[in-house]
């Protein structure tokens, strides 16, 4: 089991690379390859556009690379997305990718082309407190499909985003098909009105609207509203999934912290 | 010429509500109703929801009132504004609606029912330094139509809307029609990397594609980007536009500022 990693958004931190490394070489069950492109920065992100799409593309056509794990998220995985989903070779499809995050944009459009792919714990996770769970739980998925590291309310297929780059993808070549698929959402570092203004704009999308239900995973490190919001995330995704007559399941276990589960999405064969 | 003030966002501040109140008894060219409800607060919002939906279609439905003008901008309107334009009655056509920034909701929801709509500056903008000759721009505008409060690169059918709020509108049931139509935008108090993100998204809405030409207007109080972002905003939107091959026009006269000039939307008879 050839596990490569590659950063299309922002740079991995060695710190937390070498971390990982030796996780890996402790379990013995599989093997790291960190692209050296996962340690670029060009400003904001991992290398230019050119670099971090050349990096992504070069593991998805490696025959050897049995899962590709995105470093970490940030922003940049949009600007080179829909190219990294191109004219896929074959051994493109014989993989599993995972991230969430920024990471959320390859999401959509990899299982968009008919690939693998899942919303879970990264690389960079490890520099949280308890990150060793956290990235013990992504490589438990990853090398042995573990059902401990699954999101435990799954019941059918499901899609699980950040809703900040949910919002951002709808209406774009991303999109992808929501019809009958739970979608999971969760965010980090919002306002509470940015929260509602998102849920404004997701939940009145046609394609959201073809959703089962709705869950709401954590909403971590909210940033203060003023004047206060006086409402808080769940009764602010409550409201526009009864707003839009959109069922709500209720909370789901992923979010921006240590123990965001695994949420794989449903393979579509074109 | 009577200009009703309602606030379907946030409240007007009464200094500002005050000062305006003199600004427009020194003219003598026009009268100011203020609607109480301008006030309110409730949390973030000037009222309840049903306050500010109530407040807005009394005063569109007064046939003695012939300007509609939103106190200033926040958050909320999107909560009301396709309650605000259905089922309107005649005296909702006969007269004019200003606002920007977080009113680019009803801009866009009131647009696209037939009324006729500009994008321009608000009551609150008086506390801007600079900001008496803001506020007599817009009542040049609503009072005589005079030319010289607009923004004086427009050539045909334009609309204006804060980029933030256009996102978030995009597939929404207030999605105006962009066809023909010059594209105006300006930003507020985002990072860089978010506005690179928004316009990923913009640019790749099929409903955005069809505009004429897109101009960037002021992009102010940029929060700071870390690390930094090695771009600005006009290189950011140059960048989009080629990529998705939508003419960029330059720069336009608008912006969360004093020198926001006025961009009247066309007028769709359905």
């Amino acid at each position: 089991m050839k596990i490569a990693i590659v950063a299309p958004s922002c740079s991995l931190d060695r710190t937390a690379a070498a971390q990982v490394e030796a996780m890996v070489a402790a379990r013995g069950d599989c093997a790291l390859a960190i692209h050296p492109q996962s340690f670029l920065t060009a400003g904001h992100f991992a290398g230019p556009d050119e670099a971090r799409l050349a990096a992504l593309r070069e593991v998805m056509a490696d025959p050897q690379v049995d899962a590709v794990w995105f470093a970490r998220g940030g922003y940049g995985s949009n600007r080179i997305a829909e190219a990294a989903a191109k004219d896929l070779p074959d051994a493109a499809f014989a993989k599993t990718y995972l991230g969430y995050s920024d990471a959320g944009f390859l999401l959509a459009a990899f299982h968009k082309a008919g690939l693998e792919v899942a919303h879970g714990p990264m690389p960079q996770d490890i520099l949280r407190n308890g990150g060793e769970a956290t990235v013990t739980r992504a490589l438990d998925w990853m090398v042995q499909r573990s059902d401990s590291a699954l999101e435990a309310g799954l019941d059918g297929p499901a899609l699980a985003f950040n809703l900040t780059v949910l919002s951002n993808l709808l209406g774009t070549a991303l999109e992808p098909d929501f019809a009958e698929a739970e979608l999971l959402i969760e965010e980090v570092s919002e306002q509470h009105y940015r929260i509602d203004r998102t849920m404004f704009h997701v939940t009145d999308s046609a394609a959201v609207a073809l959703v089962r239900r709705l869950r709401l995973g954590r909403v971590s490190d909210v940033i203060e509203n003023t004047p206060n919001f006086e409402s808080d995330e769940e009764a602010i995704v409550r409201d526009w999934c009864a707003r839009r007559q959109i069922p709500f399941g209720g909370r789901a276990d992923i979010g921006h912290d240590a123990g965001n589960k695994v949420v794989p999405f449903p393979v579509i064969r074109p």
